[in-house]
C-alpha cells in the first residue's frame, strides 16, 4: 500500500469561465469541487491508476467534511485526524479563452500541539505494510518546521521509503533524514540552492540543465536518495545513484497545470512501490504530468491521456 | 417583523488580495465567509440596524449548512426549506491595490416541484404579523418565472406590503400583483424598459435622469406602488404616488459595491415597516448603500459609517 500524507489538505474549487472580467460579474459555465492539497492529488491519481493507496492528514470544519466526502465518492480510503480549525479552500479560475489560470489559495488552519501529536500517532500506526510513504505540500501553522524531517525519520526507521515534495525549510530540514526521492520544481530547487538556475539568469527564463543537475546533486549530497526536478513542459530531470536522465513529454496544448507535479509524484511512487527501473518511473511521471495538464481539475487524469502520453515520452541519459 | 425572502441563497466567499496575478498563484491576506444572496444581505443589514427580521428561503448541502451557521452566528433568525441540491457559492476577489472587484457566481441548485410547494407553505405560514415582506434576488432553476408574482399576491392578500428587488421576467410578471416598492438598478431598469437610459446612449455611461424617471414611471403604471432606482454613486431616484425625488450620498472612495443595493433595500424596508416618510426612507437607503461600499463584505455595514453618511445625503424633489 502507498501512503499519501497531506498535512494541509484543501477543498479545491475550480471555476471555468470564458474571457473573465476581472472587474465585473462572471458566471462560470463549469464548477468543480475536489479534495485537494498535493498529497490528496497524488492519492487520487494513484487510485485512478488502480494502485492500493491510503490518504491521511489533518482536517476540520465543513470544508474538511467536503474533502472527506469527495475522497469517499472517488473511492480513495482516507483517515484524517480531526482538528478544531477549518480546512482551507483553494479557488482556481481557468479561463480557456484567454489561456490564463489564476489561483487563490487560502491559508491553512492552525494546528494545536495535541492535534499534531495525534497525527504523529496515526502516521506511526499506519506505516506497517506500506511500500512507500509520500509526503506532499505545505505544512499548516502549528506544525513544526521539522515536521517532514520527523515523518521521514519515522518512516525510514520502519523500512518504508519516502518521497518528499516540499519547499523551503521543511524540505531542507528533512534531507538528512534520508528521503528516497525529493521532487522539487524549478522554483523550489532555486530556493533550495539559493541561486538562479535559468539559462539567461532571469526569473521565468528557460532552465539551464547543467545548473539544474548541479543543484539537484546538492540535494542528494545532503541526504536524499535521488532528486527528480519537474520542469513543466521540459519534463523531468533526475539525479540518482544509478545515473542522471531527462524524460521529456510531447509538446502539448495549454491546460490547467495545477496538480501536474502531483501526478509526477504519483508516477514515481508507483514505480518505487513496484521496485521499477528509473526509466519506467520517469516515463510514467512525465506522462502523468502531461495527462494532468489536459484534465479539467488537479488530481484528475484520464487513463487514455496517460497511455497516449506514455508512448511519446523521450528518455535520455544526461552527462554527469 | 420584516420578512426577508431568499430563494437562491449563497455562501459568499470574499478573498482580499493586493495586485492580483490573473495568471498565477495568489495568497489572499483576508478570507471572509458570509451568508449571501440578496435577501440574506438585506436581513443581515436589518439585523445590524436592530430591526426585528426573519430570513426564509431554500437551502441544501454543506454550503447550505454553512449559510445557516453563519446566520445563527450573526444572530439572524432564519428558516430554510431543505432541498436535495447544494446551495451555491459566490467567490469575490477584492483587489484594493488595483481598485478592482471580480465576482464569480455559481449557478443555483435545481428546486423540485415538491420543494417549491413546501417553500410556498412556509411563506404563507410566516406572513402573519409581518410588517413588510422583502423578495430579493435571482430565482434558482425549478422556481417558475411567476414565483415572485405568486409570493407578492399571497403577501398583498395577507395585508403585508412587498418590496421586490428582482430582474427580468420575474420582475415583469410580479408588477401586476402590486408590490409596494420595486428597486431596480440602472441595468435592470434598462432591461425592463427595453432601451438605454444613459445620457450618451452608451453602455456604462452616466444615467439620463429624465429618462430614468420615465422608465421608473412605467413600472408604477404596471402595478408597483413606487419605483426606487439605485444609481450607484449617483444615489437613488424614486418615483412614487407622493412625488419624485433624488437622494444622493456624499462622494466616496472605492470599495466593494457588492451588496450596496441590498443595503438600500434594507433602508427602504425599515422605513416602510415604520410608515416613515419617503424622505426618511430614501435618506436611509442612500446612506446604507454608501456604508455598504465601505464594508469588507456584502451584507456587512458599520453603524458608524451609516450615521456619518446619513448626515451627508442630499435630498431633492425632481420635476415631474
Amino acid at each position: 500500500m502507498i501512503l499519501a500524507v497531506t498535512l494541509n489538505p484543501a477543498l479545491d474549487v475550480t471555476h471555468h469561465v470564458r474571457n473573465a472580467d476581472w472587474d465585473g460579474v462572471n458566471r462560470p459555465h463549469q464548477v468543480l469541487n475536489r479534495p485537494g492539497g498535493k498529497g490528496l492529488n497524488v492519492a487520487r491519481v494513484l487510485s485512478t491508476l488502480g494502485a492500493n493507496v491510503r490518504a491521511i492528514g489533518l482536517a476540520g470544519g465543513l470544508d474538511g467534511q467536503a474533502v472527506c466526502e469527495g475522497l469517499a465518492a472517488a473511492g480513495v480510503p482516507a483517515t484524517f485526524t480531526p482538528i478544531a480549525g477549518h480546512t482551507r479552500r483553494t479557488f482556481t479560475v481557468v479561463d480557456e479563452a484567454a489561456g490564463r489560470v489564476a489561483a487563490f489559495n487560502e491559508p491553512g488552519p492552525a494546528i494545536s500541539d495535541g492535534e499534531y501529536q495525534l497525527f504523529l500517532d496515526l502516521f506511526g500506526s499506519v506505516l506497517t505494510g506500506c511500500s512507500v510513504a509520500v509526503l506532499s505540500g505545505s505544512t499548516p501553522p502549528g506544525v513544526p518546521v521539522t515536521g517532514y524531517a520527523t515523518l521521514t525519520s519515522t518512516a525510514v526507521a520502519a523500512g518504508v521509503p519516502v518521497i518528499l515534495d516540499a519547499d523551503g525549510p521543511p524540505l531542507q530540514h528533512a534531507l538528512a533524514a534520508g528521503p528516497a526521492i525529493v521532487k522539487p520544481n524549478l522554483a523550489e530547487l532555486e530556493r533550495a540552492a539559493g541561486r538562479s538556475l535559468r539559462a539567461n539568469g532571469e526569473p521565468g527564463g528557460e532552465p539551464d540543465l547543467v545548473a539544474v543537475a548541479g543543484a539537484a546533486r546538492e540535494l542528494t549530497a545532503a541526504g536524499a536518495g535521488a532528486a527528480v526536478v519537474s520542469l513543466g513542459p521540459r519534463g523531468l530531470l533526475a539525479v540518482t545513484l544509478d545515473g542522471a536522465w531527462l524524460a521529456t513529454p510531447a509538446a502539448r496544448a495549454a491546460g490547467n497545470p495545477t496538480g501536474a507535479g502531483d501526478a509526477v509524484v504519483a508516477g514515481l511512487a508507483l514505480g518505487l512501490s513496484r521496485h521499477g527501473r528509473w526509466e519506467e518511473r520517469l516515463r510514467a511521471g512525465a506522462a502523468l504530468g502531461a495527462a494532468a495538464v489536459a484534465a479539467p481539475a488537479a488530481g484528475d487524469i484520464s487513463l487514455e491521456d496517460y497511455y497516449r502520453e506514455l508512448d511519446k515520452v523521450q528518455f535520455a541519459a544526461i552527462g554527469e
